[in-house]
């Protein structure tokens, strides 16, 4: 017995996850991630970049009649704009690469994100294209990396199994946890596209000051950067206190330039 | 990276359990088992009646690379069959029938599983067919209902889907768990080929008593003698007990049908 239309929330007060998909190349796929999505009481799909463009047939027929994912389904360019209104994301991947980012169990995953639907923050589910899995500089735009713990010599899983998986884990959750206790005088971190205007200003002035160097080592750098204030979680007074003080630190760069400018027209 | 041969397992002492699909409809659900199988490491796959016949090109397509559950399959006629020669069997479905089994989770199953692993009791973890699920009579045939937590509004689960869930399950008692321990007195339950054979003995006595009244109720009454004997767990010791038990009350009857057959004679 299905309906093809979402079944009411379990607690309309909790904020659930949304599933984000980058780069998904077959619509059979992003259908069997729809009924999943139905199976486990999850409604909100973002597909970035999807290969074969949006909609697609084959998804709807994929889904079972789990359409109003499909139907509600938002596309974006960049997996920095799926994720810019999200306040934590996790990145399932086979292979953790080497940021400095936690590897967790989609336990502990659908654990953090059940404590954060309590909370009112809105909380990503990312998953990496069938082959390439996610690219290292999206991972680090993620708050940490979920592995499903698949056998070493066989670790290829069917995009919409590894979605089952971190979707079972939630469910469980939303079936067996009890309601999360929390520290009342935690503010709320930030969504992310606040985090995401502090990267740009202090990229751009450490561009402007040299800092990426050798350039081919900018990529790095900069997810490591990333990597390293994205685990702060600041909340979006901090991240004002922190674009200030790169301006003041620019600021005092500039002066010092223009002192230094000013001790050599001196001395000439 | 994957590797079309199967993975060493962990644990060479280890009894796996198989995976047996009854009455599976699409070779692509097939192939899709073999890829889960291979990430969570079981390698022995039954098929019972797949519906276009065995082996289909398509299975192979949809393994990724996993083709030894497919070429080692074995295929049966039933699920008694498939299950004769096993101690212990899990059927997951999303609808726990009117029967008089435990109805536990799929982490519950796993934890079992590894336990029998561990005592070298096979167990088989029975998955229905893709519409019509599995069998009343065949769930009789089981010692437990796995139910996966999908959401009662949306609960038509992929069948790879299900067993994805399902070997999860087992990879993380795999991973995770401690060796079991057991109670070193208790002699170990026999195949289910014999209980089959207690089965059919006393059905066919039952039948001959006139038991099975009305006639259209016999298949519910049959289901519900062989749920409660798979429940005693009887090692085949108590198996031959039971049969000579069934013996000896039928040549009983025997013996006062002649007696009364006699008196009536006297009678006469």
């Amino acid at each position: 017995m299905k309906d093809s239309r979402p079944a009411p929330p379990l607690d309309p007060s909790l904020t659930l996850p949304c599933v984000i998909l980058d780069k998904p190349q077959l619509a059979d796929n992003i259908g069997s991630v729809a009924r999943v999505m139905a199976n486990f009481g999850l409604q909100e799909l973002r597909l970035v970049n999807p290969r074969d463009g949006w909609p697609q047939e084959r998804a709807w027929a994929m889904s079972s009649g789990a359409f109003w994912p499909l139907e509600g389904a938002k596309i974006y360019d960049t997996v920095a704009d799926a994720v810019a209104d999200l306040t934590y994301v996790y990145a399932t991947t086979a292979r953790p690469r080497e940021t400095q980012l936690p590897v967790i169990t989609p336990r502990e995953a659908a654990s953090q994100a059940w404590g954060q639907a309590h909370q009112h923050l809105k909380t990503g589910l990312l998953f990496g294209a069938e082959r390439a899995g996610l690219e290292t500089s999206d991972i680090a735009l993620s708050h940490a990396i979920v592995t499903i713990p698949v056998d070493p010599h066989f670790h290829s899983l069917n995009l919409a199994q590894a979605v089952n998986i971190v979707l079972y884990e939630w469910r469980l959750q939303v079936m067996d946890a009890p309601k999360p206790a929390f520290t009342q005088n935690m503010d709320v971190p930030a969504a992310l596209e606040h985090m995401h205007g502090l990267y740009g200003h202090l990229e751009d002035e450490l561009e402007k000051a040299g800092f990426f160097y050798p350039p081919e080592k900018k990529e790095s750098m900069v997810r490591n950067l990333r990597v390293t204030l994205n685990r702060a979680q600041m909340t979006e007074q901090e991240v004002r206190t922190w674009r200030g003080v790169v301006t003041a630190l620019t600021r005092g760069r500039g002066r010092v330039l223009a002192k230094l400018a000013q001790q050599k027209k001196d001395e000439v």
